[in-house]
């Protein structure tokens, strides 16, 4: 029965039988994380020859280069030759990084700052204001780093098809919007894709800043767990088409497909954006890691290849997000308390409770020993105006584990709305 | 003999000689590299049992973390225990980073830059200059990274006991002087130790500028290729005596003990601006590549174990410094045009020529199908106000070919000599 339909007894009665269920699972002093998309030790487990992949010296000369030297700044022309597969771009657009996409998307903006971008008229760091376009809910690590760098985040809704375009093409006529945050493919929180006629608009959007850069996070471009790997476009050859060659740098890594934190990166960008962007980073290093970067390719070989590993990960994955979907819809669609999306791929299940319950109900899930994602944090600034999107990151605990977890905050979240309802 | 002694018949008659040599060894169609500190083959060879220092998954949970997933910022405990005994100082004052400390120190100054320094009153780009010393003859790529910041570059000159701390003294009075840079052992290009007086000197140096930064590059501290290790002092301790607890970044790697480009690096400070930093490259990154670090630790043990290897590569390493001291002796000692440092570690051999002859000499190295860095980039802006220091690397060519470059070398330099002293 919806909670917004009961009499204050019943009301009552069901806050005291949550109420005792609460205590229970307190009392077992629990400790699970549900708070970040860290895989979990079967998804490492699985990759283990990895480690292996590349032992014998010899091996170590590839492309006419030893790998084990300095050199190469832009990486190994065998490991952009990979990604450039993976993201149907071309492999002079891909420049190889280290362990961390997340890396280069903050060097990106912080040479936006010191030096400019190929486009702009000055460093960001000479200008009075710099605004960013955040669709949201969205990535925490993306806020923070406009937060860090003291932009204006405007907060761009989010719609089932992708960023609410309207409100992009409205905001991009303000010559101080300098960029937008996306995650395209099963966005972060909630696994939307967006729809080709968005990504058709964002491709090509006309903003008033000559040096406008399109964050597009493709983390997890063949992240499927449930179903076929789905195509998706190339953004650079969008934009390109539209009259925007040098708008967009695109990012993704094998955080989710190898190692998290000990895998390669890439940033894949226009001709013209990487020759600037290679000249700045010339500075800044020699080269990335390339034993790591072959040990890859050796590893993950090509796309198909690497499909095929997506699957393995898939089969553990599914049956994680299966376990939270199934609490939810058991637990939580009946008292008409909050909403979540279904994706099919990612790493998030994002959950939408009435306004204001996000907050409590973390907070008690704290309480109970389960950590979460801090509730706000996939708004700007942490806040969240509704108070009510929370990120479920399902992949880490076993799924015993997950079971008692999302246990936990199926009962928090309850408790949460039933002290709202009878405040 | 001398050639300024020489009357202008034997001036002619030794320039005929040795353009003849020079066209012979011209037309031998060379292509020998002698550009950078790169080690050889025979050194990557060496370390290849670093490739399969980790293969088993087993082995990858250490410090009750699994170091295949996310986390652990500043690096693994055991990463930082290892990088504390060699460089003297306290774990907890080592940050480990990805594969090049060079990318560590460009970070350091760009946040100085994006968002200040512990002390800074405010992020150097709001300043409307900035000043930094350089030692020189010095590294180049630091140069470049004050160079690409804008900043205004002031030479210090070089003595044999490091940098020339009056002058130092005397420049930092100026608040816009905002830091230096320093190879305190083995300096780039003239393998210097600095010693303990010029050391003590620096720090307890009482700059005008509350958030100057002592950029401490330590890059060859356990580098020796000739004779036993020598002791260097912990400069951060030193620091923190003297009252300057929090003005010194000191930077390490394992670039040149495994395999460049591909190893580890540390940053080591005081607690309170590792607390500072860490801050800041929070948004930067979830954690550099902590199976790298893992691989290391197991690979290279402890400083003990660092120091048995240091003398392995040393072995491989001495022959090609004797081969280029032994050339120069006796092709260019007598000669009386150059002069140059016999340094017992470190990665190159610096001359200074008569005034005005390096540009002249490397071009015609280069005619002869020999590069070598640049003239001028051991100075600020590339400028080499005398025109005569060459920084001669001679670890990447096996011994054959080192010996026919220096051959080379020594032709061009005698050449340029005898241009101007006929001109």
């Amino acid at each position: 029965m919806e909670y917004a339909k009961m009499t204050p007894q019943q009301l009552q009665a069901e806050y005291d039988a949550v109420s005792a269920r609460f205590q229970e699972l307190k009392e077992k002093g629990l400790k699970l994380d549900m708070s970040r998309g860290k895989p979990g030790k079967a998804q490492l487990d699985m990759v283990s020859d990895l480690l292996s992949a590349l032992t014998d010296p010899a091996d170590c000369i590839v492309d006419g280069m030893d790998v084990r030297n300095y050199g190469e700044l832009s990486g190994l022309p065998c490991a952009k030759a990979y990604f450039a597969e993976i993201l149907g771009c071309k492999s002079e657009e891909c420049f190889i990084g280290g362990n961390a996409s997340l890396n280069l998307m903050y060097d990106t903006i912080a040479k936006a700052y010191t030096h400019g971008l190929l486009h702009s008229e000055k460093p960001w760091a000479k200008l009075d204001k710099v605004k960013f376009l955040c669709p949201s809910p969205g990535y925490d690590r993306h806020f923070k780093i406009s937060e860090s760098f003291g932009m204006e985040m405007i907060t761009i809704p989010m719609t089932a098809d992708g960023p609410d375009m309207d409100a992009v093409e409205q905001a991009i006529q303000d010559p101080a919007v300098k960029g937008m945050w996306c995650v395209p493919k099963y966005s972060n929180p909630e696994g939307v894709i967006y729809s080709d006629e968005t990504i058709r608009r964002i491709a090509g959007m006309k903003p008033a800043a000559k040096d406008f850069v399109l964050m597009w996070d493709n983390a997890y471009c063949i992240h499927e767990f449930d179903g076929d790997f789905v195509p998706f476009p190339d953004i650079l050859s969008l934009c390109r088409e539209a009259g925007n060659p040098d708008m967009v740098f695109e990012y993704a890594s094998t955080s989710k497909v190898t190692f998290p934190g000990a895998g390669i990166s890439v940033m894949a960008t226009s001709v013209d954006n990487m020759k600037y962007m290679t000249g700045l980073m010339s500075i800044q290093t020699i080269s990335y890691d390339k034993v790591n970067q072959l040990r890859h390719v050796r590893f993950l070989k090509d796309k198909a290849h690497t499909l095929e590993l997506m699957k393995k990960h898939a089969a553990i994955m599914k049956p994680k997000f299966d376990a939270v979907l199934e609490a939810l819809d058991a637990e939580i669609a009946p008292l008409g308390i909050a909403q979540w999306k279904r994706p099919k791929g990612g790493y998030f299940i994002s959950v939408d409770t009435m306004d204001g319950l996000a907050k409590r109900t973390l907070a008690l899930c704290k309480e109970a020993g389960v950590v979460m994602t801090g509730a706000g944090a996939t708004f700007p600034y942490g806040v969240d105006p509704r108070d009510r999107n929370i990120r479920i990151a399902p992949s880490l605990p076993p799924v015993e584990e997950l079971e008692t977890a999302i246990q936990v905050f199926c009962t928090c979240l309850r408790l949460a709305a039933l002290e709202k309802l009878m405040a």
